[in-house]
């Protein structure tokens, strides 16, 4: 077995149960933060932590006051996740600067963020939206099934943001993520490697839905105010509505209703909804189809509701020279979309040049669960494919002499104009 | 304000947030249990628990030998519950003893039954169905949401029913429940009181769907197996199916999501279902339509489902001489049908003889809520009746010299063959 999997396979193992099960800023994560250190040691990266928890393994570049290119991704996962998703990025980072081995003309960093699924709190992104500082007011009180505070889990792992403004640690010249596909395109295709052309839009909305409560046998049914019944209309309409634009998702994955007794009919329903379309006339369509399902679905019901769009991701396209350096080192690699959101697109959206590779998924696709699937032989081909490919970012960049405007942007990609001021 | 209404104002204000919030065997209950037995002291009656921490004050009969009559209701709510809902019976039951006075021939006994929602563990009825040996297996093997077992609540208020068979105390020979309609019929009849003919019969079941986790950005909407978009389909199809019954009612209180992330597509979703009708033609009808719906909705989506019915409990018929004392203590009030489920329903299956009075509900009859409202004058009301009932109740079963057989039967009502053996 590889360097790369039986890594993977140690980071898999922490926390036990039934897949990877290792949430944000929870022990779990800081075992995996800890393991990865160890080994960037080994790699002789000299490692730094920023204020958040995020993990920094950097090998200094030859030239003085080169810029500095980070490559990484997330060790955190969802409940019951994968062996892939997000180990691989930062894994197959560290493989790569130990098969470049020498310093580069840039500094080289290996990038492992914290809690990008935003499983325990919400939200996700947590450490990429924190260094470079968009962190949303209030993430900080956010609060886990426990009462926890976002700030407290920080503080109990010794980070601390409050008072924190901009980037906590300098801004790099240029950040490349590997990923697995999590989904079934490039393994249609046949292809081992695909370079990221374009990243979906998301929008992440809460939708609150209030009847009234009442008892589960005295009610007749056409006097009912149900808000759990409402929600599931709701979810049905939803799904049909998505499902008729092209390319667009929409996903409940999570519900509560109260007051969650058996008899007792609901008299509120919280639903989140995780939506996705691959360019803003899409995305717009859909942000309306949540809006319409909703309001339709409920008043047959006699219910209320309220949508709240807790945040939204434009669609973005991918840096043009980091493309062209990861095309350069995955030969026949297809140009393909993102469907899920990455830390890659929170660095671009910070105006930090970004690209991202992916590596086929099997078993037609499934993340975000234990069956998560990628072979072996692909690992390796991804781990090589980066170690010939930030070489050539370093040298883009560098190239430039000061770091790139712009990164990803949501005009299409033609040249397009600087954005730092 | 009468005794009555203050007693139910100082049981509200147990445990404080909005509404009545004493879930079964928990702190709260326990409060409202010490509250009453003062309450009983204070009437001279004599208390005493079983080991299921049922409460009972007593006023001895005057004839050595003479059957015991027991009167009474619950005290544990629902989150959120009601003013009215279990503590009625109990406070006015305790009122009626007080306007009673004196002893009767027969024993006299106020009951509070623990637990009868079900709120925390889930299946309800549970003091009644404990003092009557009819807990089923495994019922105090059940889990809270903390992971506390029934047995372990119990044994923390000195409970034990390990090993315990058949009754806990010796049977009453007739048993009456005052309770709050919690539904409109009084209301439109212009009725303060109403005398129970007959009770609905009602299923509880547990859905379980199972489809495939996933990555909610990147698996296609027609290439998904959602458990939880399926146990949508599901409710909403239930729902036309129990609405096209008449008078048969069905509800998803409760709802559980696996993992729960909000961008992960849910792999498996738990339905618990509440399905009530008035015979058993229609209970059975509803009991294939959960079937139907729940295989059809879940196919849709590509997913796989069980249907477990937890309990079935058959439509039955009041007492009939127990019937005639509610019917001349409540002058002119109709005969009326139960749509939800009492501990009345569980002494019946258990044998003894059985009926309820009925008060009115205002608010549209809601129940299970904080809005749930009878007015001052109609509690009155209904405690005098009950004065006036109870003795004729202790009459009539005196004058059969032993206790009545039978009960309430769900054949029709006329003249039942003794069941006990």
């Amino acid at each position: 077995m590889s360097e790369v999997l039986r890594r993977l396979d140690q980071l898999y193992a922490i926390g036990g149960g039934e897949g990877a099960n290792r949430p944000g800023l929870s022990p779990e994560e800081d075992e995996a933060h800890r393991l990865v250190e160890g080994w960037m040691h080994t790699a002789r990266l000299e490692t730094a932590r920023d204020r958040a928890g995020n993990l920094y393994g950097r090998r200094l570049g030859r030239r003085l006051g080169a810029p500095e290119v980070w490559c990484g991704s997330h060790l955190d996962t969802v409940p019951q996740g994968g062996r892939f998703d997000g180990a691989l990025g930062v894994v197959a980072a560290l493989a790569a600067a130990e098969r470049i081995g020498r310093p580069l003309d840039c500094t080289l960093t290996v990038v492992a963020f914290r809690d990008e699924e935003g499983w325990r709190f919400g939200g996700g992104f947590f450490g990429s939206r924190a260094v470079t500082g968009r962190l949303s007011a209030g993430a900080l009180d956010a609060r886990d099934a426990d009462d926890v505070s976002v700030r407290q889990a920080l503080a109990n792992r010794g980070g601390c943001l409050d008072g924190a403004r901009g980037w906590l640690v300098p801004r790099p010249a240029a950040f490349v993520e590997l990923h697995v596909e999590q989904g079934p395109v490039l393994a249609d295709a046949g292809a081992a490697l695909g370079v990221v052309g374009s990243f979906v839009g998301m929008l992440e909305a809460e939708v609150t839905v209030r009847g009234s409560a009442g008892h589960a046998g005295t009610t007749p049914m056409r006097a009912r105010r149900d808000a759990g019944l409402a929600a599931a209309a709701f979810q049905v309409a939803l799904a049909d509505a998505a499902a008729a634009i092209p390319d667009a998702v929409a996903t409940v994955g999570a519900l509560a209703l109260e007051p969650g007794a058996s008899n007792v009919i609901p008299s509120s329903a919280r639903v989140a909804v995780d939506a996705r379309a691959p360019d803003d006339e899409r995305l717009t369509r859909l942000e309306r189809a949540i809006e319409t399902a909703a309001r339709r679905a409920t008043a047959e019901h006699g219910c209320d509701v309220d949508v709240r769009v807790r945040s939204r991701t434009p669609p973005l396209i991918g840096d043009a020279a980091i493309r062209a350096c990861l095309a350069a080192a995955a030969p026949g690699a297809p140009t393909i979309a993102s469907g899920a959101g990455h830390d890659a697109q929170v660095l671009a959206a910070a105006g930090v040049p970004a690209g991202m590779l992916f590596v086929r998924s099997l078993a037609g696709g499934v993340s975000h669960s234990p069956l998560e699937q990628t072979a072996p032989a692909d690992v390796e081909a991804a781990a090589d494919a980066l170690a010939r490919a930030l070489p050539c970012v370093c040298a883009a960049v560098d190239g430039l002499r000061r770091p790139r405007a712009g990164g990803l942007t949501s005009a299409p990609d033609r040249g397009t104009p600087p954005r730092r001021r």
